[in-house]
């Protein structure tokens, strides 16, 4: 497939990926649906003429949203139908030369979909293992059912934001002394959790009415790299008995390009084995985990760090057993909303997703590049997750999840 | 205040409740904000020349919306504008004959607001000791953050339904044997949670930017009441670490009428004492606890029992101080979010707000008027929730929050 826009040869975004997203200019505000293809993004919203399939012809409203969950909710030949135009087009030199494009670098990028509701599981093996061991012992460090259902819990789905977005170091109650009263200031543990997040699409169930693991492929648009960023001190005292509230919703990082499912495919590979065998509303047909090269870095004063990397590949559940899992006791689930992995830790320590595996709850400090060491994330720090599938001749790339820690709000007179 | 529109004295809508509601009616699908005055629903979509105020005269587009959300962000001053000039409204015989009014019944009631995020709390002492109790005993009953903190959850914002609609019973994991292997099937500990939940009103916070507890009121638009329907079975099974998730996402019941903390301001009655003293954040300058009576009823086969009668009043925690926790991290919270307190008992075994208490888990049948019992809830019962506060010559009340219970889908096949 010839690409009628240049890119360069080590783009993540060449033709076969075209990875969805929502931006605006300065030149035009109105946020937009646009299509990345190498350094460029191809306005939608002002190109012409390139859907001319039977579902999309009827549909072209669809492209003029500012979101994407209207054109998620069409469904998969929708999905399919749209690429094979699209790669049609930008492969046709005399029609791509009608095409709105704008350099990346001049785009704002805004959040693909509006998030209905946002999931997070628990689904990394190495991930829940690692924190157990901390927490609980080697003995007990999974949870009985964590080999049955893919754990999870509800997120907050207003408080994602796009890539780039500051984060502010929350102010909260936690209690250093376990057994004395709890204090009240900044969070002084806070970390990353480097996540990969599905968004959902096709038409929503009803409610009461589950997503068969048979139907589940059909639901699911794309992914996005995801920093879930956790106050792991505020947590440890919220979170009994009812697991995780305020010590994630100070934000939680998404970039902001959608990697299609189509685009994703060829880089299947074998399902972890599951053992136990799953129920059969969680037995998949086929292989549905991805390749997925995984980076976390760490930039302070210019000096940027590598602490983690690792592969989605890793995952023991899979993204159409969150779906199948999600709704089978009648959870309606609709487009746009979006269900992350949890954090992707793999077998070696080098490969752990949060700065709580990798200092191992602070017991061994991470050096950085410029001399430094960081035991959990501290203020200007800014965290950068990348991801990436690498083809033959080409890769199929997430672009940039990055966020900078603010410093916490001084606590007002008025709260002492 | 006299009021133009009969209506029988003990209306749950008297002019001085004037809750506001989502409806449309056979003759006109069109969803539309109506207000509730005695038997009759006020068509504010319909009807013109109320709200000439300063506020609201330059934003009349409000009333025009399908749901309550952009009335509801207009803020304290507008809701309090409304108030007043529906009352003048209602109270002028001449004006009056010029609105356009349907009858309640001939209604068809929907969600009141769009709801970007639904959080639960679990702010009732009695409720969180009793279920301590049952499941750590006496000593152990509160985890040690309970008096801290009001503890609570993210829930699921697309399965929150309006009062009537029927809720399926859920199939799921449990695991009835501790230790042994779980099984699927049909939830048996069908549970229903008597609850009351505030709208969020009000300008939205940015991220990382708290709302004061001094401010909190300004946020807060107005209750319903709430059934958070439990599959307590599912939940214990799947709730370590992370808390409830498909034990609650089958579906959330709440009544169509938001009553306005205007209409409750009578009501209000002292705060629950609150020992250790709150933090600053959380300590808030003025009562905000409120008398309010409900109530619960199963009827099955055309028989009705009241099985609880309780009081908001014996809340611990108020919606204040929810907010004020809610956001003290930094989480951004948008009008038409809706903060649940958790399940409302009373210190008498006849005031607790759910069957696992009222039962004490399965223990204590409750004898039902038709000579059967329930442990809990049956394919076919309808949990009826109701409340009102009692005035000198009125009451306000919120209407019904109801749901009928229907059988489990027969596990499929192709699931086996």
């Amino acid at each position: 497939m010839k690409c009628a826009v240049d890119y360069p040869p080590d783009t993540e975004f060449p033709i076969e990926n075209l990875p969805y997203g929502v931006f605006s200019t300065v030149d035009n505000p109105t946020k937009r649906i646009g299509v990345a293809i190498g350094d460029q993004i191809l306005d939608l919203h002002s190109t012409k003429n390139i859907f001319r399939g039977p579902i999309l012809s009827s549909n072209q409203d669809v492209f003029l949203e500012q979101t994407l969950n209207k054109f998620m909710e069409l469904g998969r030949p929708a999905w399919r139908e749209a690429r094979a135009s699209l790669q049609e087009y930008l492969c046709d030199k005399d029609r791509v030369k009608d095409g709105v494009f704008v350099e990346q670098w001049q785009a704002e990028m805004h959040l693909p979909a509006k998030i209905g509701d946002y999931t997070d599981f628990y689904s990394s093996i190495h991930h829940a293992t690692n924190v157990g061991i901390m927490f609980r012992g080697e003995k007990d460090a999974l949870m009985p059912n964590w080999k049955y259902i893919p754990v999870g819990y509800h997120g907050r789905a207003s408080s994602v934001v796009v890539s780039g977005t500051p984060i502010r170091r929350p102010n909260g109650q936690t209690c250093p002394v376990e057994g004395a009263a709890p204090v009240f200031g900044p969070c002084r543990l806070l970390d990353f959790e480097l996540e990969m997040a599905i968004f959902v699409g096709g038409k929503p169930n009803k409610l009461g009415e589950p997503i068969h693991i048979d139907d589940a492929e059909e639901h699911i648009f794309g992914m996005v790299l995801m920093n879930d960023w956790s106050a792991r001190d505020i947590q440890k005292w919220e979170y009994v008995p009812l697991g995780p509230f305020l010590a994630k919703n100070l934000g939680t990082t998404i970039s902001p390009w959608i990697v299609t499912m189509e685009a994703l495919a060829p880089f299947i590979v074998e399902n972890t084995k599951q053992d136990p065998a799953p129920f059969p509303y969680l037995t998949q047909k086929n292989n549905y985990n991805f390749d997925i090269n995984l980076q976390v870095d760490i930039k302070c004063q210019n000096s940027t760090t590598t602490v983690c990397k690792t592969n989605y590949k890793y995952m023991y559940w899979t993204p159409k057993q969150h779906l199948a899992h999600h709704s089978v006791t009648g959870c309606n689930m609709n487009a746009g909303d979006l269900l992350a992995s949890g954090t992707i830790s793999g077998p070696t320590p080098d490969s752990y997703g949060s700065m709580l595996e990798l200092c191992w709850r602070g017991t061994k400090p991470i050096p950085l590049n410029n001399g430094e060491t960081r035991k959990f994330l501290q203020d200007g720090d800014e965290v950068i997750l990348k991801g990436y599938c690498q083809g033959a001749n080409h890769r199929v790339g997430f672009g940039a999840c990055t966020g900078k820690v603010l410093p916490a709000h001084p606590v007002e007179s008025r709260w002492k």
